[in-house]
């Protein structure tokens, strides 16, 4: 890519009169330079069992190559048409909650081999009807993949069939998983009871890994295909996406992302975020920096609000601000889902750039403003580098565990939650970060890596921890961390396990905090806070106490620790606490570290990197309604979109909502 | 009827001993002159199959006949007996949640052949037998007859059938609903999915519709049937009902009883509603205008509370104030439902005039008063005929409409909650005003129609809307209205489609309103209020600015718009706000077309029409706790309960719950 | 037994490694002396279809008698191995919710042919294993028994079977039943339908009833066989539990212990309990009582907390005084669950006296010091003989009723909350009191008998009643009461039908009270409430009013009444009101009685009883955080666990979760 991608999806089967030209016309006047097409139309591409008709997607195709636009091919199959939801009783997927009903989208096995012959097929119809054509850049395959919590009779022999290869050994298998508890032990495979039963939260997490493993398998599959008839040039890619809130939140649960890229050029995803009062730019920062992490590279924004929901129309000014945050994190894309508001069906109100009355409005307006920004200055913005020194380090298997076991007022987000305290508390006070997954092994890159909750991690995980800090890292661990190995078997020996000897702690004992105050010790002691939802009773063994808990009888034992540990140095926090009181203590932590500008922090957002030009970028923003001033530090730059030159310590006010890029040598 | 109907439900089959005589005998000196029987009782009716048992109809009759007292019979059909259920798989109703299980009534299939064989032989046993009685002046079709959510195969074939007919064009279809959207095309009539699936809500409400014309048909079958044995001086009616809110809250989403009442001579219905202190009259008035409209004519009311639920045990003297309130609508009847109070089962504690002791207690002493002043007075209050100047204009398509798209935090009864908003200021001011389906029309006979987001509208409906006004009516409507065709397709022009001719504004954006206050403009400069749920970011064209928004961003936007239109007048209401702003802005709408008078507002309360002898019969009721008083402004007449004079601008005080009929000349 | 029995339930099937000689040892030196084992490990007793593995059983039991340690033997009946849930698609049962599927423990239909005689096997062959075992001092049946909802066919046909024994007549049985109503109507029995739809409360109870029957009958049929082998010396027991609400809260409504028990030779039960800042003793007390009363003689406690759930991890002596607290109310044991943590599954979370690591920790250190003591003066506090001059009734029929027709802020929990607000109060009031069955015929054993919402009794019960007060008891009886027959069909005179003859009372009406609030009269003046959730209309006869309502039309009724009748007295409350209001009731009702030490009353809180030596045995508690003084006015005698004399009318200061018990002659 030669820049900066900006577009929309698009879908010509959806118009309620002929619209194309116009259209195009109006992308033009835009600035847009993309549409991504054909993911949802399997209906359309295929009507009837192996008649093909490729008349919307020619058209589309014709158009983009007359106006000059790129497109992205989705492969149509996570919506299965009518008539092929008919074909065999097993396509539709056997859930928890029973067997799937024809209408939603992802409501199919995708270990069904009806299902994969077919879409084999259509893929294969598809990939060589357009495979001629050069306006394609690249192809995505499916859409938002995942497992939609498949259960059927063979999912679950497939699930056996994992578990017997695991475990050649019946005794060691129902050991490990702990199943003699309520006679639950399988004494011959041919018992193994309908998992979806199963109240044995290993088990069950287990088959939640498996299911994200057939998610990694179905995508390597599909890329192999598309393979075959790709050129050179065109990339493959995915639209991931993140555990939903209403918006993009945390990390996916259903699939492991960081093993499902590795069969794709690029990465991509969609990020959704409330706007308006709300814009806070932190879920565009955590979810695109776990884009960034999946390759470790820049990655694409496929999908991101227009208007969208209606809680999201963006106030003026915000529609530029969220596609130069999303760039500031490393996205090489900006593209709206979607172009036009839909008249029928279930997202009607999910709006686009344009409403449903395809006329100029403001949203297309401020896009028009922002497609000429990109068509002048992308290229100093696009493929940024970003090389940070804070890690967040995230693990699916934790995420499960904690949906197992998880906090009282958190429920299913609990392990989310954790990591957006954390990550929004570094994000607060403008330490960018990289997200991680458990199994990195390059941890000496960081010079701070937090750790939140991580609740299932094998010996391995652990020891390379103990270990990064012993080398000279320093590590920020949460409550519940190396409490349960892969398999979610609590470790049978002192908590926090492994991790007791970086941190200098141990405890065996937790309880639910009510009214239970928090007061810092030391250079902390004007700190102060409150415990929530969880507290262990946390004793110091060579660590020192940061906070200590209030109480009658707990106030003996300690809420957060600090520990020196070879070169290097861990911070355990036992209970879940107020914001404000873990920025301080993060501030703390942190000021030795060069990691963050004491005087410069939310609603001021600074991010940067360096440009293919090898000149630093750094984007400057204010979150918030209200008009915010700094020093500007660097070395003398260039204010890239009113090209003024900026002088170094030099005062910048930001209006409400507004932002500033600089270019600068250094 | 040559009197005001006044009973009670009775149910020889429920005594738990022998109370015919006695019963009677109380209800002659409640001054009681109606039962309705037999609605519920299939099973003590038939049995078993083809075996018929008509001793407690018998007794019924015969003991009716002895005391004097008229009859409305009831067809069993609504709740199956024992032995039915068991007769074939396909009675019992395949729904959204399954398969219905025997127990609660209303759990068959009304469009089952076999469900049809033995409804259509029940009924014409009971007619057969019944048809010579005198005593029967009606009867009453099912009760509360509803579709029953009905989704098996046999409905859904007939819904493919229905669209069939409808959609001759596969391609035209698929386009008016937008199924391409998600690949929910469909290329052939046999791969139709199973409708409990689909995500389309054009398709999802079309099949709302066609289940309302089930219940529609249904009614018009068995009213064919009755119509075989019944005398020429006997009724058909039927017990319609009202969106359910623990009482009767507004249109019923289930049946167009616009369309139903067609095949009746009467309007029947049942109203339920709070009482103590929350008696308002407002669902009295609202849902009494309602089946007022359907046959624009007086109506039955069928079933009310006597003591009802726990919460509605009347105060002294509300059991009078609730009985004149339903005369003063236009109701021929007062009918309680039920006599005595059921000893086991579902409503146990939904009590009748009586008791489970079956003694003399307070609510039923106060029928008695009421009994006898219905004997010495009725015949003043009956056939009262109501002209009013104002409308209120309801739709099912939009009804279910706001169903596929609610706002937020008014979920499933959106639709009431905006008609009821409009209606009950309406109320509040004292504006008498009938209720009208969107087919209506006759639009010219009102000064004032106002039309509460009419969401689903065909072309036809907006076009007379905008002649209306053209013509010198007078329109007050709210978001949404005119937003989508009537198959739920949104219009793809200009916002609101056709009305923002009439209305002089349009707008292309939405947004959820956070702290967004209101203005008032010029007159209105005193009032105030807060935008909640929903705001359209209005434009006027041609029309001038009642209420702006107050808000850094959406504050150049119109909340609320007033445009003169060719001889008439449209206001246009873009957000939902407090009542009281609501009642500012009506009485500034209303007072100068002499719709209202300014000084009596609720809770002082006045309906008035002409009686059968042409004198006008005026209804004051205070519905409130406090003592209010008033200047009686009419022409002298006559105060009917007391038999006093009351002379024009006299000053008239009603004590808590209160009321005086007044009739006089004009 | 000879002494207190204390210990733990253990698992060396769940253990991630051997431990079983170091768990003795830590065992011995805890000095607990009992185990209770087996109750939930039919996979590992029989792994496949006719395979036993006595092998942990075997190790256990050598363990036990090594050390010395006394074992209670569960049946391992209610978790069936995943091999036994393969046998027959009838074992797995089907409920309200549809059928069953693997996974939970009581999942099974116990009425099951198939599951009946595995369970049979299972039970012979493992009493015929360890039946010459010295070590093991007693059987439990099964664990925590229920019917689990059971509603299969089979369950189904027995269900008719039983009623058609009842009901010679089905016109008899429709009409006791009500089911004319709704079209119900049971014509022939073979038209019987699924009893899960049914609306009818009186059936839907009669289920409930059918369904506490079979428990009665599956513990009986356990009995029967673990009695074939059992030594004269062993006892057999159940453990039963209460209503759920996170912790025992109530009596339980799908077990009739009362009739259960009989089967047994000493009852058994679990209580969990909050702790912490939430342990007031009310539960121990409250469900001790139930266990107590159900063969009128000691209990055991199989199961409590160590650590327990999350909230639950005691203060510092917080263990030791829960100990004495089950001791007070006339248990012979305190035992864990459990022993151990486990590593996997459900219950991870909820923890045993040791942690996960196994290790020595504040709760097991403090169980070491509460065992040292139960060897020291054990004896002394063994088989405590109550005497109590009060008693609560209880009905499991009621129960259900008030499930039916629950007051509407108390759901399911309706009966429960009424039984827990009366006992509470005598609780707080330091009057104990007998938990007796509405079946209990020799009620002149009591001074006082509280009488929470009795629902649904026969006239039997009620007429029990009015002779007891007749003959000189004291009776407090709660609105509700009396309202509804043993099918609850509700009585057809006046209320509350034959109790208004001992309460000297009528009413016939009822509502739900909205800002009513009450006064005091007479001496009772001072006192205030305010009435929730349901209020009767009550008219007194011959009783005086205790309390009226405060509202514009109520204030003519009464709230609480007071009759002397023949030689006793019988206070009726018609509502529910504040615990302060209802303590000054009682305490005023209660105060000529001497029932209770008017300046003695919750927190501190005093039980007492004679022990084995014919001495008296005073347990004092203060369940609060702050220290609380009283003087002690019984007789010399000696605090028990300081051995220190105390002399009568000395002061006793007790400190914050502290507790003395003192032993005297009277």
């Amino acid at each position: 890519m030669e820049h900066i991608l900006f577009g929309a999806a698009y879908y010509d089967e959806y118009m309620p009169y002929d619209r194309i030209e116009t259209d195009m016309q109006m992308m033009k006047k835009a600035g847009m330079n993309v549409i991504r097409i054909a993911e949802s139309t399997w209906s359309t591409l295929e009507p009837q069992d192996g008649i093909f008709d490729f008349a919307h997607l020619d058209r589309m195709l014709d158009a983009a190559e007359k106006y000059d636009i790129h497109v992205i091919v989705g492969t149509p199959s996570y919506a299965i048409p009518t008539w092929l939801a008919k074909k065999s009783d097993t396509i539709l997927a056997i859930t928890n909650s029973g067997k799937e009903i024809y209408g939603h989208r992802q409501n199919m096995d995708i270990t069904d081999p009806t299902y994969l012959k077919y879409t084999e097929r259509v893929i294969r119809a598809l990939m060589e009807h357009i495979k001629g054509r050069d306006c394609i850049i690249g192809y995505q395959l499916d859409n938002e993949t995942k497992h939609y919590n498949t259960a059927g009779a063979h999912a679950q022999e497939l699930f056996v069939s994992y578990l017997k290869e695991q475990f050649p050994s019946l005794d060691k298998f129902n050991l490990e998983f702990g199943l003699d508890y309520w006679s639950n032990r399988v004494n011959n495979w041919a018992d193994f009871p309908d998992i979806r039963g199963t109240i044995n939260g290993s088990l069950a997490a287990e088959y939640e890994k498996f299911k994200r493993l057939l998610v990694t398998n179905f995508l390597h599959w599909q890329s192999d295909i598309v393979r075959e008839y790709k050129k050179p040039k065109q990339f493959i890619t995915q639209n991931f996406d993140f555990e939903w809130h209403d918006y993009s939140y945390g990390l996916q649960p259903d699939v492991n992302q960081f093993a499902a890229v590795q069969c794709m050029d690029i990465a991509g995803c969609d990020i959704y975020h409330p706007s308006q009062d709300d814009l806070t730019g932190a879920e565009i920062s955590f979810c695109g920096s776990i884009a960034r992490g999946l390759r470790k590279d820049n990655y694409l924004i496929l999908e991101t609000e227009a208007q969208g929901n209606l809680e999201w129309l963006p106030y003026p000014g915000q529609l530029c601000m969220q596609a130069y945050s999303h760039l500031a994190c490393g996205a090489d894309s900006v593209m709206y889902w979607h172009w036009h508001s839909i008249h029928n069906s279930l997202e009607s109100y999910w709006k686009g750039v344009l409403s449903h009355d395809f006329s100029e409005n403001p949203t297309y307006l401020e896009a028009c403003k922002l497609g000429h920004e990109l068509q002048e200055y992308g290229s100093h913005l696009l493929h940024l580098k970003k090389k940070n020194q804070a890690a967040i380090m995230v693990s699916n298997d934790s995420l499960t565990g904690m949906r197992m076991f998880p906090l009282k007022s958190h429920g299913d987000s609990s392990y989310n939650d954790v990591v957006r305290w954390l990550s929004d508390s570094l994000y607060r006070l403008n330490i960018e970060f990289d997200v991680i997954d458990s199994t990195e092994t390059d941890l000496a890159q960081y010079r701070l890596i937090a750790v939140p909750a991580l609740y299932s991690a094998s010996e391995d995980v652990l020891i390379r921890l103990n270990d990064y800090v012993a080398a000279g890292g320093h590590l920020i661990a949460t409550f519940k961390s190396g409490f349960s190995n892969e398999h979610l078997k609590i470790y049978s020996d002192m908590q926090p396990h492994i991790l007791k000897d970086c941190c200098g702690i141990h405890y065996s004992q937790f309880t639910a905090p009510k009214n239970v105050r928090l007061e810092g010790k030391g250079i902390l002691s004007a700190c102060t806070g409150t415990a929530t939802d969880w507290m262990e009773l946390v004793i110091p063994d060579t660590a020192t106490t940061l906070f200590s808990y209030v109480h009658p009888y707990w106030g003996k034992y300690s809420a957060v620790t600090y520990n020196h540990y070879g070169k290097g140095s861990a911070c355990y926090i036992g209970c879940l606490f107020e914001n404000a009181t873990l920025d301080s203590l993060i501030a703390h932590l942190a000021k030795d570290m060069e990691l963050m500008r004491p005087d410069f922090q939310f609603p001021l957002i600074l991010h940067k990197g360096i440009n293919q030009f090898g000149k630093q970028i750094r984007y400057y923003f204010n979150y918030s309604g209200e008009s915010h001033s700094f020093v500007y530090d660097a070395a003398d730059g260039t204010s890239l979109l009113e090209q003024q030159a900026v002088a170094q310590d030099s005062e910048i006010t930001l209006q409400a909502w507004d932002y500033k890029i600089i270019e600068s040598d250094y």
